[in-house]
Order: structure tokens, then C-alpha cells, then sequence
């Protein structure tokens, strides 16, 4: 594990080495056409998409990879060695469908990030805006002192800061929320492919063990095969394990309760956590328990209103304006 | 889960489709230089290194997103997201470093693989030796049936029987022996990458709880990040929980006990269970856990001799031939 407990990479240049280049080359490409504040999460955003083409390549590799032990089996001519063999493949090619899984449920977890990125994008504007017309009086005023136009721009600059209060609210709304979701959802998946990879492959080892492996002399014949039932039954069991299996995750409760303008939502303060959680077999965790990760139910966030640009606006909210 | 319980390509012809193109059009390609007998293991070991190459890829993928989340974390100037976030990329970098070690653990089930694709081609020559001389034999006596050479050619086919009796025991034993150490090796990858990442994905959304998404309206300040030290702890947690980490596996146990000439060493017959496993630390699971698999500990199968041609021979071996 990293022990620098940081893996800023102004802290630790090689992480920066561990990018792919491919990830690398075209990202920062496009990047240069996004505003400088959704740059950094779109190349993130980017390779993400490098990472779930990865985990899709390994999920199909292992179905191809399923097919062709079992087909191997067969032709060796042995009872045990293609039975073991066809069912192996059979644990194989869900375990491939669980990669497979993975990597959709990483996409979930991608478009979140996206809502966080599109606000960025959307947040640009206003900044700049309220820049510009800051500089613009700060150069009238070195000019000329005394130009009327000052009272109208000071008025505009009012206007703009107000319009960029809310905007920047917005961003670290929208910000925590998602990123919170985000995480969830994807630490959720990885949870979810582990412990059904998991009981493939305990059930695979016991597939293993009806392999007599004991050597025979030339000319000795094996002993005939006789587990085909019990191979069976094990598939069967690891079938039984996965549809039984249950989510159990610490819970990750979202206090954010945000209208679609990403302003909070009347009572949003007076949430309990219950509230904020889909899942009614959720079980809270005390902080024992998630210590020791013998976790409570899945919830990977609220699913908040998406970013609806059109919808922007202060309507309903109080505001300070200094 | 595959309900036909067979993923057979002959009785399933869409497993064969999931056959990613690179995969095959270089493994048929080569695969036609191969004899008949290792010709399909040959395919297969060019699969698995598409495997490996993938995961290795993902684990390069996650890295480099785990520095680019922290950078951009940063750049929010939001104290919360900033330090949650270099966290999450700490996190996600070791989960990186583990789906890489779980490729060079392919790759070691991958080497014991290749053993019995090496046995299957040398074993073909005996094969096609003894049926060559079958053949002479046969055409010979339809000719000229009281050719002087037929006796000399009878005397050589039994020679042949004998060698290709030899050949065929050697390929049974280590055919037998190394599938069920390959398999144990991998499906033992799988479980500590699903366990060790289980680890990290927890911890993970421990952090999540410790970002405040309360919603705030323009002009409110965020309340100041105070969770610096639980956030660093969780990571300890974490880093704690993957040193503690043991494996905990059903036994694979060998009874095979191979000379280097692949033949039983004296004894093995009567070996024990127990001698068969280089596991100190082993301990039995009896069926019943392992059907809820709480296994025992890790065992990949004996890691028999590699196979050694120049070694071939009947020394020490008794045989019937018929």
C-alpha cells in the first residue's frame, strides 16, 4: 500500500508514469477543448472509458478462454479430465460475466462524475464574466475617474457576483454529492464482483478435487470415472451461492436533498439518514462493525435530479449577498 | 449462470463467439505449426496471455485515475473533497497494484499449463511412430505376406507399443497433475484479489461518510474540514487490514508424486493426503465447510518436477504390455 498516504502527483511522480500513453495522448487532446475547470475530469472521465474497455477485454477473454478448456477436455479422451474440464470452463465463463458486469456498473459510476464535470463546464461563464467586468472598471477607473459608465458597470459587476454566488453553490453541491455517489457506486461494484468471483472460484477448487491425480505405471488403466454427479452438484451449489448472494455494505447516507435549480430542498437539514437511503433492508453499522467490514446493506448514494441547465436559477433559495 | 451446466463449444456455439478476433487469428496462425495432440492448449495459453495483458492494462488504468482524482481534488480548493479524494486515489491505486498481481498470478497457472502442452507434443511421435509401422505392416502383408521383414517389422511395432505405452502414462500424469495445480493457482489468484480488494473497496466508502454533501445556498460558507486524522486512520485500517490478510483456501491436495521421468515414484500409492501438500499451515476442510466454503488454507496443488524429455524412460517402471 502506499505508504506516502498521498498519491497527489506533485508528491509522487511515478503515479503519473503508471498512465497508459493511449489514455494520455488523446485526452489531453480533447481536453484542450473543454474550459479550464472541467479539464481535469475530463481526462479522468476519459480514462475511465480505458479502464471499462480493459475489464470488458478480460471478461471476454475468459468466455473464449472457458470454451476452448472445456473443448480441450473432450478431446483428451478421458472421463474425468473432460468432465472436470467442461465444468471448470462452466465456473470460467460466469466468472467472465462477472468482469463483464464490473464494467457496466463502472460506467454507472462514470455518468455520475459526468454531472459533476457538466456543472464545471457550466460554471466557467460566470466566473470569467464577473472577471471581465471587474477589469473593465478597474482600467475606466485608471482612465478616466470620472466616466458615468462606472455607475452602470459597478451595478452589472453587483449582478454578476450575485450570479456567480449561485453558481459557485451550485458547483459544491452538485460536487459533494456526486463524487460521494460516484464512489459508492463503484467501490459497490467492486464488492459485488469479489464476492461472486469468490464463490466461483471456492467452488472451483472443489471441482479439483475429483481429479484423481495419482500416477499410473504404463499399461495400467485408470480408475473409471464416477463424481459426474457430484461435479453437477457442485455447480449446482455455486448456482445456489449466487443467486443467494446479498449486498452488504456499510451505508453511505447523502444528506443532499437538492432541487433540480442544485439548491437544497426545503427541510433538507432535518433528514435523517433513514431517509436518504433506497434500500429498506438497510441495517446501520456502527463504526465497530465497518472496521472490521462486516458491513450493513448497499446504498451507493441518493440518486440526486440531474443537472438541468435550463432549470438554473435562484428561485426558492435565500441568498447573502455581502 | 450458464444453466446448460456445459459450456461445451459443440453443444454451446455462442461461447465460441466470445472469442475475441486478435485472440484467434494469431492463435490459428501459429497453432497449425503445433502437432494435432497440443494443438488446442496451444490456443488457449495465447488466450490467456490476452487475459493477462487486460488486467495488467485495467490495473495500468486505475493508477493513473487515482492520481488524476486526487490532482483534481486539489484543484477544487475544497478542503473536504481535496483530502477525501488524494485518499480514494490511495485507495484506488492499491486496488491497481492488486489487479497487476493478479495477472502474474495468471501468468504462473499459465507456465504450469504450458507442461502439459509440452508432454502432448512429444507424445506425438510415439503415436504416429507405432501407427506408421501398424501401417507398413499392414500394406507388407497384403503385398508379399511372406516378406522376411514382416518379423522384423512385428518386433519393431511391439517396441513401439511399449515406448508409446510409456508415453501415453507419462502424458495422463502430468496431464491430471498440472490442470488441477494450474486451476488451484488460479482460481487462489482470484480469491486474494476479490478479498484484498473487498478490504479496499470498504474502507473506501468509510471515507465517502466523512464528505458533509449538506446542500449550502449562495453566499454560505462551508463548515471547516475537521476529519483530516479519521481519514488517515481509515487508511491505516486499511493498510492494517491487507498486511493481516491470510489466505484462507479448501485444500487442492496432489497424490501425485512424479519422477522426473513422469512415472510413479515408489510409494505414492500409499501416500497420504497429507504428505502431498507443502503447506505447513494447512488444515483440512471437511465437506460441509467447504460447501459454505469457509475453507482452510492455501494449497495450489504439489509443485511436481517439470518435465524432463531427455529423462523419458521406463527405468523403474513396471509394465504389462499386452
Amino acid at each position: 500500500m502506499n505508504r506516502a498516504l498521498s498519491i497527489r502527483s506533485n508528491k509522487n511522480g511515478s503515479s503519473s508514469s503508471a498512465a497508459p500513453r493511449h489514455g494520455f495522448s488523446l485526452s489531453s487532446l480533447r481536453g484542450t477543448v473543454q474550459p479550464e475547470l472541467s479539464k481535469k475530469l475530463y481526462k479522468l472521465i476519459k480514462s475511465e472509458n480505458h479502464l471499462i474497455q480493459s475489464h470488458e477485454a478480460a471478461g471476454k477473454e475468459r468466455l473464449s478462454i472457458a470454451s476452448q478448456l472445456s473443448d480441450w477436455g473432450e478431446a483428451t479422451n478421458d472421463d474425468t479430465i473432460s468432465d472436470i474440464s467442461d465444468k471448470i470452463g462452466v465456473l470460467l465463463s460466469e466468472l467472465g460475466e462477472q468482469e463483464d458486469l464490473y464494467a457496466h456498473n463502472i460506467d454507472d459510476s462514470r455518468a455520475i462524475l459526468k454531472t459533476i464535470r457538466n456543472t464545471e463546464k457550466s460554471v466557467q461563464p460566470s466566473r470569467d464574466n464577473k472577471a471581465k467586468i471587474a477589469d473593465e472598471i478597474a482600467k475606466l477607473k485608471a482612465k478616466e475617474p470620472e466616466s458615468a459608465k462606472l455607475v452602470t458597470l459597478e451595478q452589472e459587476l453587483v449582478r454578476a457576483e450575485a450570479e456567480n454566488l449561485v453558481a459557485e453553490a451550485q458547483l459544491t453541491n452538485v460536487t459533494r454529492q456526486k463524487l460521494k455517489e460516484a464512489y459508492a457506486t463503484e467501490f459497490a461494484a467492486t464488492i459485488e464482483r469479489a464476492e461472486k468471483q469468490i464463490i466461483l472460484a471456492r467452488h472451483g477448487r472443489r471441482l479439483l478435487n475429483l481429479i484423481d491425480d495419482t500416477p499410473v505405471v504404463p499399461g495400467d488403466m485408470r480408475a473409471p470415472y464416477e463424481y459426474t454427479n457430484q461435479a453437477r452438484q457442485i455447480l449446482n451449489d455455486a448456482e445456489d451461492d449466487l443467486r443467494d448472494w446479498q449486498p452488504e455494505l456499510e451505508d453511505v447516507p447523502s444528506s443532499a436533498r437538492l432541487e433540480n435549480n442544485l439548491m437544497p430542498s426545503s427541510g433538507s437539514h432535518q433528514q435523517t439518514v433513514d431517509d436518504s437511503v433506497g434500500d429498506e433492508t438497510m441495517i446501520h453499522a456502527d463504526p465497530e462493525q465497518s472496521r472490521i467490514s462486516s458491513g450493513t446493506s448497499v446504498t451507493t448514494g441518493q440518486v440526486g435530479h440531474g443537472y438541468a441547465p435550463s432549470e438554473t436559477g435562484t428561485a426558492g433559495t435565500t441568498m447573502n449577498v455581502a
